[in-house]
């Protein structure tokens, strides 16, 4: 396995961040909704109602991989939990073991910083990285779907 | 329907918020589960790494349900999301519209907010909920599946 160092993205990291939410979009061939830009990366990210945060693996000093992460919260533990809500690991990087050293520092941050949880979605379908979710003690919420509300829709609900 | 008005919750609620976890929890028979204290929500929701925040739906000045809500993130937008975590009106205010009201709260903080989404989580089984979001606009993240790791095999999870 390479030698691999994690650190945080900083504000000086938008056009890295950017490149890799864009490399991750082309892999999901999703690069049609991409509508993040640098500046609004600074706004959201770093900004006064920054709700989430990044880190990046490196190998010898370069970047090969990301996750963003942000916290969600347990009610009934009154405690934060930890959401990764995207990891990334550049095609010629795979293999390696990055994304998993990626997984432990998550859960690493999630210790240390009091949370009861760990969490993250998988698409349905994609069996071998649920196999290894499984392998690692993740438990499928399977009794529950996410519901959301988007555009006119968002506005139309919140009109009293 | 009754006339509603909205407060957000303070540190001068921490009683007030504990109760309604506790019959939130109660009403789902997962009064077990409870590990909130009013200590530990001062700390998680009101000290300085706070994640998560509250809403009061009063009554002629009384609290009659509250919800508690936290932000997201989307890569792709490079926006934050709502997320709402717990919503709860007290039994005996029921079938007033406070639920509704209180989720048409949501949808509006989150349009003020620039949140791209509001989302939440739906058991499966609870058909009279989903019938009542979909009429909202909400569409369900069907092929999505939370994975969840806690307690043990999150500690092992963040060893390296």
């Amino acid at each position: 396995m390479a030698s691999i160092a994690f650190r945080p993205g900083t504000v000086d990291d938008l056009s890295l961040i950017l490149q890799f939410i864009r490399d991750l979009a082309e892999y999901e061939r999703l690069s049609h909704e991409v509508e993040a830009t640098e500046e609004r990366l600074q706004e959201t990210l770093f900004g006064v109602r920054s709700v989430a945060e990044i880190i990046f693996a490196e190998v010898d000093g370069v970047a090969v991989g990301f996750t963003l992460f942000f916290h969600n919260y347990s009610t009934f533990l009154a405690r934060p939990g930890l959401y990764l809500e995207d990891l990334f690991v550049l095609p010629e990087y795979r293999g390696q073991g990055v994304g998993k050293a990626l997984l432990k520092e998550l859960a690493r941050v999630a210790l240390e910083r009091g949370c009861g949880r760990f969490e993250w979605s998988v698409l349905d379908w994609n069996e071998p990285s649920i196999e290894f979710y499984k392998s690692q003690g993740a438990v499928a919420k399977d009794e529950w779907t996410v519901f959301r509300v988007t555009g006119d829709d968002l506005v139309k609900l919140a009109t009293p």
